[in-house]
């Protein structure tokens, strides 16, 4: 297999997501942290790895890189039970790849980053939209679940691991998680899976606006 | 091979980029229109084959859906020359699948949307907050092209035909697209591919505001 290494932020739950699959794999990598708030995506070495200057970043074998957290996860779970094969399974699996960077990152996941780094106040107006959106799109990941125990087929799969990324710390923005309970059991579920593990950090100082220099100023 | 139906609405450049794909495989469909501000996303029946309300819906043999364009793209693509065997180059596709869905979509494509329907005027901020973001996603395409005749690997696959939807319609809702040659090149050599075709239709007189009934009311 080839050597991993990964460029890695503690506390983005997009790079938690490939870390926890890669401790469910029980892969090796060598992990170099990016600290996003000291200007570390801005430098020219970073965009050579990323124009997109975004983390996390996959560096496969030596110069190779890959870049999107979910289509990291696709690539290191080929092969794996965690992504079917059956070409309409995998598709669906994609699917929910897609839904969760445009509908669980900009609502609930947003809105998060916002609340706990001081962007945004609860009652402004932009937090409230985002909040109006993570409803929605959580009372569709839970009328989903219905009768599911996971997301495709039944199954543990890379769906689930992108989803839980965002979704398990939605609370943390203010949203009440409480009428989603399908979601709540899913949760559970997930931690329960053998390899199973949590490190995804609180955000530092350095990420409250104007305290670092990022993409995000 | 199996049956193939489309839920389709003519004005969608989701729904185009699929019909462009199976038009370039040659595969044969049924095509079953709906009428996104007729309504007909929102009955019972179509809940049934998309929760989410949102078109294109592709059913495969009897009563198996699957929604999102792009994961659409990437089932139907499987095995063809338009999705790479490689796992790496698997995985940069959908790279670039899962982009065409955060960074096209929202800037040029709802840009578009609101522009022409008459949703915004193109001096509303909500308005040059998107033509902002279509213009450091163009530039980030640009940048991308330098020295590459397609999106990966320098050869033709979804990935180029799922950018291809909204990208070659951006000026129409007032991006300048000439500061971005190289990007003015790919697009050309995406429509001379064989097989390439293009019916993309205005938006109807009911998709303005208050003239339909539709999830974006």
């Amino acid at each position: 297999m080839e050597r991993l290494r990964l460029y890695d932020y503690a506390a983005s739950a997009n790079c938690y997501k490939v870390r926890l699959l890669l401790a469910t794999l029980g892969r090796a990598y060598e992990r170099v942290a990016v600290d996003i708030f000291g200007g570390e995506t801005l430098t020219d070495a970073f965009y050579t790895k990323n124009p997109a200057r975004s983390t996390p970043v996959l560096e496969v074998g030596e110069g190779a890189y890959l870049q999107e957290s979910n289509a990291i996860l696709a690539y290191l779970a080929e092969g794996s039970a965690l992504l079917p094969e059956g070409a309409f399974d995998r598709a669906h699996v994609l699917k929910w790849l897609i839904i969760e960077q445009t509908d669980v990152i900009p609502t609930m996941g947003g809105l998060r980053f916002r609340i706990l780094t001081g962007r945004l106040a609860p009652d402004d107006p932009e937090s409230r939209r985002r909040h109006e959106g993570a409803k929605a799109t959580l009372r569709m990941l839970d009328a989903h679940l219905e009768g599911r125990d996971f997301f495709v087929r039944d199954r543990y799969s890379i769906a689930d691991v992108a989803l839980y990324g965002y979704v398990h710390v939605a609370g943390e923005g203010g949203v009440d998680m409480q009428p989603y309970r399908r979601v709540e059991g899913w949760l559970r579920r997930v931690e329960d899976q053998p390899g199973f593990m949590n490190d995804l950090e609180p955000y530092p100082e350095n990420a409250r606006p104007g305290a670092g220099r990022s993409t995000y100023d």
